[in-house]
């Protein structure tokens, strides 16, 4: 029997993408949408749905969500987030998580966003990287979905942390698509800013930049120097992540990696530098390393909807409800 | 059961996009593999596949093609794909070809590509356009798979060459994503040619144009005068036809838009000028039509390599198995 | 001695594009330049003019205007323009309108923009196409500067007026670069929108459509038959207008076209399809055409923001201050 | 009165981009043009010159070059580019090669290329980094132009190098426009491998790693540790490079950074990250600095043809042909 399951915030990208994945997957059945204002249908907020699927767009109702679901994704902006997640999981359902209200400990996400509403679950919460914290999200209520930035740049960084001296800086060069920046109207996302562009923004002050190394410090107990420069491209969806950084030069970088991830079904080591296009449309990460003496460049590649935020969310919910990681999940890429 | 299938010429574009969509149809199994030099595999061949699909790619041989499948998919230059198909079909294979070598009827072909090669299965070769021969595709052991921009003009011109003088003009300005001018290297697909610019090429000479003029005049009985006018715009996918011509002023243009399509899975009526990123992924053509006065402006829009080749090379196949036309067909586009 | 110009409107592209020729320009010296607001400097308003050119820009103020210009450009939306030129032209001021309120006859301006507030000035006004125009232009006080749809599209039409009959279409097809809507935030302007795409808008209903028929009709005494399709690409800068019509098969249309620019320093006949990168940064119009019986396609390439636009401005500044049409103009294309 | 001056290797972009700026240069008259094989015109060459610039191109030989020119431009690949400059030295013609053959010491040159062919004049050789090296450039005969990854790198990295410690890695993660890899038909340089896409290559191997240490050390007298990853954009022209390193804590990188480059006219100093489009069609450097403890974050732009090759030639001929570095240079990007 299928999952009974929901979204809240269907207007955006990541929403769509949800509901992508939801309309084919095998075992979970899509039984509400909602966004902020409700009295729409899907294909009428995505004409690309056209023909394809019609749903009604309600007003967003824990109350409603509860009684058609049993698992919710909320791809909402922070703060709305944990108010409904915070609903939620007192109605018993399960959330994942899109936003950043739970994928930070009370300190750094208060000092990086605003005062949380919801210290009740926070604890709770677990953060919803799968090949990290599996067993975790198996059993969780609350999973919190990394964002793009860290989710591609934790991939590439942890096999490598113990290897890398605390008073060594870890550089991160990461580009995304515009897509990232979402459908808000701005000038950094006017064609005519990106078109033959590339520039870097926020550099050393990004909101990820936290995350990856309050991560790194809970899953390998070590605090890194990291200086992050995020930067946008002229392509709609990827990202491709670049680790600098300083380690031990007697390791074998790639040797390790592939011992790392020899398991994971959702990462694949490149024998050549990755690219964005060859992970888009799919919940793969491609990572490369090379090494130059004790000088390390890890290369990292996802789909930032896809893996950074709606597929990773759809395996952490498989996951939650005991399916396979992989379950509806596409592999195959928009190549060429 | 399900039906085995093979596909012959799996290096470019089609034979991708043919391989990608093999391997999650539930009703065919993809048993060979081939291009002209074989000893590969098909993951290696495109990388994007790596840790998805991992066959061995064979060099093309008829004899192995009939052991192991029933149906076979021909992704060949013209003059290359007719010695295939003659063997294959002698075989008892049921053929869907790619190429242009069955689409035309003996002279038209003569004249304007090469001396046919295999007179006797021309004349029974079905044009596969599902639309207007489904009935015909159903029996048939061998559907020549209609190029990119007769798809996507014929489904814009067909509803309305009744209102239409022959003595009109029927101009179509189309433009193709590159993928369209294949693999092959040439300055016209060199990065820097592309991007920022759009150019057409071959005004009223393209070989696309005496197909669109053929199969109107055998569907419609009607000779139009048909110039066509391809261009290339910066994008990978997709193709935009307009198709501009003098019609009686007292038809309604929409309605019978309308009225024409409105039993077809494939094809969606828009009420606003189309784009390409809508279909591009999908097997949709999506039409828009505008009128003033006795001037028709009709709009189409299809993936160039899945409408316009491939996914409608599986549709051709499902029906000459016995299957749903839209049995494994994806609906849902690249968007973002 | 340098003629003293002014510049209202320099917020957008086109007031960057009139800075950045005026700039360098042997004979005109660029002493005052306004927006609305005022109280800025150039450079602040376009970053990339940083060390390059600073001038304080001010809040317009046509006094001031006449006290240190002869001549002024207005890069104004439509009606915002006409009450700065009425001012202009009563203190002496020649004026060059980038805008709409001067290109049309009363009657056609008020059915497809608003009222017209300076019915005095309005029939002196000359359509500053300098092929056309261009002996009125030099005893103009007031020139209204074409679009960039009219532009490239009269160019491309007119040498053949007398050879289609009035009962034919005339259809355009007409591809334009973002920054032709624009700096403008709008969903159509967002990068995701436009990358990989391209969709026509306003089918049939664009404003630039009756201008184009009205001066078909002014300079060949012949009431055309225009249907008018613009459409969005992914492109900076650049316009590609297809016009297709029926014709006279009797004629020579290549020798006619030829024969009709042969003078005309800014027109380019090709004998290839042109491209748009061949003209931008340039003054240029390429223009190739092609016949197929009585069927005519001509093709038009200009830089919609400097041939469209403000290069032609110049040009017709040029004339009016007595000057040879192509001072200061660039030849040289964007190219690579 | 002007000086004569000829360019040998027309045929490619950077060929094309000296005939641009030679063509508009006040002091210089060009001419002679040739490339390896002659019999053809320049406009024949590059289309987007016709009506412009016609003049033949030559069959590239030294002593016809010797006769009717006093300086040279070498845009020729290395190996061939020595061959003539030996000869052209010789016969008492300045050179500006814009190969690498005369970039590095022997050593380093033969190490990373191939054996060195005129041993005699590569001592005197003079790097034209004209920030760095003006005084000997003006007396130079034979200066060798940098690679573009080269100026962009060194030109950020230069003013910190005192603060950084030897056993510190420099990173430089570097983005080029495609039209840096040529002309040259490669699956890399296709529109669909690029498109939507981004990517590393050669990651700490490509040749210019070697002529950042190198002058680096020759300058600064410190041996760095440099590691190199190149990436290739979805954009013609433009380079960005980031340079992370670690640092003396206590600078100013901000103030050193303006102090200097205080009296250079081509490098600006911005407060927020550079983009590539603001540097597009000029000769500038625009260069952001951004501290984070000990970490630096250092990021430069230019237009790889234009700063990263001919522009910076020209500066270098201005130089010793005694002129102002800025003589005929552009400073006006393609923005929009």
């Amino acid at each position: 029997m299928k999952t009974n399951v929901s979204i809240v915030g269907a207007t955006g990208y990541t929403g769509l993408e949800l509901v992508k994945i939801l309309h084919t997957h095998p075992q979970f059945n899509l039984t509400y949408i909602a966004n902020s204002e409700g009295d729409t249908t899907i294909d009428a907020l995505h004409p690309c749905l056209t023909n394809v699927i019609s749903m009604d767009v309600q007003k967003a109702d824990p109350k409603d969500i509860a009684e058609v679901s049993e698992l919710c994704f909320l791809a909402l902006p922070h703060k709305t987030s944990m108010s409904f997640a915070k609903e939620l999981i007192a109605l018993g359902v399960k959330v994942v998580d899109l936003s950043a209200d739970y994928r930070l400990e009370l300190e750094t996400y208060e000092k990086h966003y605003c005062p949380h509403e919801d210290k009740e679950n926070l604890p709770n919460a677990v953060y919803g990287l799968p090949e990290f914290y599996e067993s975790e999200i198996k059993k969780a209520n609350l999973v919190a979905n990394p964002g793009c930035y860290p989710t591609a740049t934790l991939l590439a960084l942890l096999p490598f942390v113990e290897f890398i001296d605390e008073s060594s800086n870890v550089f991160i060069d990461a580009k995304s698509g515009v897509s990232g920046a979402g459908k808000k109207l701005s000038e950094t996302t006017h064609f005519v800013t990106i078109n033959d562009n590339i520039f870097a923004y926020n550099p050393f002050k990004h909101r990820h930049m936290p995350e990856i190394i309050e991560k790194a410090k809970l899953l390998k107990n070590k605090e890194l120097k990291v200086s992050f420069v995020p930067h946008l491209i002229a392509a709609t969806r990827g990202m491709l992540v670049s680790v600098y950084t300083t380690i031990d030069e007697n390791i074998d970088a790639k040797a390790i990696l592939k011992d790392f991830y020899e398991k994971s079904e959702f990462v694949r080591i490149k024998e050549t530098p990755v690219d964005i296009k060859s992970t888009a449309g799919t919940n793969f990460c491609d990572i490369f390393v090379e090494q130059n003496g004790d000088a390390l460049f890890i290369n990292s590649s996802i789909d930032n909807l896809l893996r950074g935020a709606s597929s990773q969310a759809v395996v952490n919910a498989n996951l939650m409800c005991g399916l396979e990681a992989g379950t509806g999940i596409n592999k195959i890429a928009y190549v060429p």
